[in-house]
């Protein structure tokens, strides 16, 4: 179950909250308390092809997620990543676009620093350039 | 230079397009070719901070940058990861809030899947749950 054209049936447990347009719910494998998705109904893979409305209506549902998870959520998160993966070049797997909204708690990984851009692990440590020369080239996530 | 309030003066080369509430610029240390910034002008730090009008301003420059990404760069990307690392506890540095727009193309890492879930590089991995009862713990990334 590595790649799936869509989610199919969302158990009602982990829904927050939906519309004609979005279901919002609990990922089933959480990266961390609270790792909610909001997803478009309609079963299409890519951001592109999302309509305009379907475009405006996510950042609405990103916006209400993110409230509510700061409302809902005890401890209360420090942080939030907000991130799509589209495509599966760029790490996708379930082919219905969705977008993760990330609770983090401080101290929750060593080194939080960098964010999203580990998504391409070799270049995120962008902090580490003036140690280039000196040290050879940036270490690998660890 | 590791935390600082705002973008400042962003060079005027790596601007692609602005308007009176955003600035679409070019990543300095891109984690890929044509990595690039969706930034608000205002120098707010968190997502929250954003007005209802900045919040759906930021979708149509996100929806517009890849358009113009897929438009322009060559070899043209397989895929792209949005994200955003709001607070530091996510891996903010620059405290102005900003989106990560990151083309990828087939193999530029050994195994993309999970996508922005590598912020939380230990729980990432999902689709290891099937082995950990045999195999031990998911391993790290690396």
């Amino acid at each position: 179950m590595i790649a799936s054209n869509g989610f199919g049936t969302i158990e009602r447990d982990r829904i927050l909250a939906e519309d004609s347009l979005f279901i919002v719910a609990r990922d089933k494998y959480p990266v961390s308390a609270g790792h909610s998705l909001v997803i478009v109904r309609r079963v299409v893979a890519r951001f592109q092809e999302l309509t305009a409305d379907e475009k405006a209506r996510l950042m609405t549902w990103v916006d209400w997620c993110i409230a509510h998870l700061l409302r809902t959520l005890e401890p209360k998160p420090d942080g939030f990543n907000v991130g799509l993966n589209d495509g599966p070049a760029a790490g996708q797997t379930v082919l219905q676009v969705h977008v993760h909204i990330i609770p983090r708690y401080q101290g929750d990984v060593a080194d939080p620093r960098g964010g999203v851009r580990w998504v391409v692990p070799d270049n995120a440590r962008y902090w580490a350039d003036q140690a280039v020369d000196l040290l050879g080239p940036p270490r690998k996530a660890s």
